[in-house]
């Protein structure tokens, strides 16, 4: 068998069985591990890897997103579970004669989101690579322990919100790939996402909020692993999707599925959350009031363990669902 | 320019003029990065990467063994300040169509790592690749913060010493390189590395212990280190190098430098270290009594700032460090 007929869901599931975790401790498969100190802090981390030809084309994007991106989208894991990001490992594999030009942009978009986030980079590896280029990098954060939200802990009743719109990113991606002519803010939104570490540290510190992740696959599959941890299920109203004038306005000219994006995009990078019902209204006045920006509630948990329904004016549209389920994770 | 008219010296020079750290950390350049708590413990947090058609050739390592040497370089980091390894993080970016069998074994030999020296795999990222396998991994220690020993910690007058053989597994690559008929000790030894985490923790409870090291890019490179971040000399005397029978019977055979393979052939991820020259003796055989085996004592830190002078039985090789320091690096 081939690891293209194995998936990388099926692999983690391989890997949780072969390295159980017996201590008091959080590890594969949420968006970080979780180390409790003997004070009231945990250490928070992750690691997520960037790898040309896969995750970007390297004459696609300049190289200083490359650098920004891979410490944005680790800063969007430790955000997702109420962390606050402070140390980065950074591997770095390149073929010997890439030009040290694209390298030295790539550090400069690296120290712009280590200052952006006040990230100190301790250390790592230069290795070369045969033809690639390979980063990873592992970001240590810091969270109050009573304050970090899981993917298990949505309950049924609980309003599911998320804090930014959808579809931008996987819109630019479209336009990259097509070489349309570029709208800004939608490639922006691809090249250089913006986690939202001092939002999720505010929510975290909410007991109403209940589950927390980031949008990294995109909604519907990121979703999924929050029902699958919390044995729940959730109906999602499509009309209540927050969609940007931009994304809208690109879906016309090109006849796209503004939805579609949304719902499978992916890489997003704002946070997918589950509130107490009775407490959602106030918590969505504090946080507008605290940031500026809205609470978007887009549907809400049920007891219907791992089902997801989508309904367009509270109509369910079934058809949705598997179409969806079927999309290939990145 | 090039990266490879570059290096990764120069490069880790240009990330810690681009990255400097501030707070009460030690960051880029020595084994781990040092992150203190409140306790009297701090983190170790080091990295190492492993790439395809770089450090190891698929058709040629077993893939348990690239499972355990990927934990077991990491843990001799560790060791080599004093720690003791106990969380680990995993990148691998694997091709669609590698077969599944492969990575079962590759598991198994992280899996087998794991368990010899108690880490836990917390989590990592699993990601497609175009072409090559990449590993990263990322290994959080402990360390009793007053006994960790750092590269710049060498005083004139000290003793270096090693704990084992040096050469067996640069003469292990290139049994592999040329499909000699093949001595397993070596080849094993080069596969299945033996870092030394209980005696590094060992040394570095002692004070008389200065600075300290693990042996990965060979003993002429890694001295360097040393003696840089020392501002320090060392004069080392050949004839004492531990060089092995196998070692000594193969290089007979074929025509090699048993003395060249131990100063440049690298990965022996034993440690390397200066004792105070008064304590010596007293270390060496509370040393024997604890594990049963010897330290060697290879030569004498002087007060010559990055001069070494090698030895064969008291007479300077000068010619000998050019041609070393030219050695091209991993």
């Amino acid at each position: 068998m081939k690891i293209k007929d194995w998936g990388e869901e099926n692999f983690i599931q391989h890997l949780l069985q072969q390295f159980p975790i017996t201590e008091n401790l959080v590890g594969i498969g949420d968006d970080c591990a979780v180390i409790p100190t003997e004070q009231e802090t945990s250490w928070l981390i992750t690691t997520d890897a960037f790898v040309e030809g896969v995750h970007f084309l390297k004459e696609q994007i300049p190289p200083s997103d490359v650098g920004y991106k891979t410490i944005a989208v680790n800063v969007s894991d430790i955000a997702a579970m109420g962390g606050n990001p402070k140390y980065a490992f950074l591997t770095i594999a390149l073929p010997k004669n890439l030009d040290t030009i694209w390298l030295n942009h790539m550090v400069q978009g690296i120290k712009e989101a280590c200052k952006k986030w006040d990230i100190l980079l301790l250390g790592g590896d230069t290795v070369s690579s045969k033809r690639d280029i390979f980063l990873s990098l592992t970001l240590v954060g810091s969270a109050i322990q009573s304050h970090i939200k899981y993917r298990h802990m949505a309950k049924p009743g609980d309003i599911i919100c998320v804090n930014d719109y959808l579809g931008d990113s996987g819109a630019g991606l479209k336009v990259i790939q097509k070489t349309l002519s570029k709208p800004q803010k939608l490639t922006h939104a691809h090249f250089h996402p913006q986690p939202n570490p001092q939002e999720g540290m505010w929510l975290a510190s909410h007991d109403e909020v209940h589950a927390m992740i980031d949008i990294s696959d995109g909604l519907n599959c990121d979703l999924q692993h929050i029902l699958t941890a919390s044995k729940c299920g959730a109906v999602i109203e499509l009309t209540n999707l927050p969609l940007s004038q931009p994304l809208l306005h690109i879906c016309t000219n090109n006849s796209w599925d503004p939805i579609e994006l949304a719902l499978t995009g992916g890489e997003d990078y704002c946070l997918l959350f589950t509130i107490a019902k009775e407490a959602f209204q106030s918590v969505r006045e504090s946080f507008h009031k605290k940031f500026g920006n809205h609470l978007y509630a887009i549907g809400q948990v049920t007891d219907q363990i791992d089902q997801i329904t989508y309904k367009k004016n509270g109509q369910p549209l079934k058809p949705l669902l598997d179409d969806f389920q079927h999309f290939p994770h990145k």
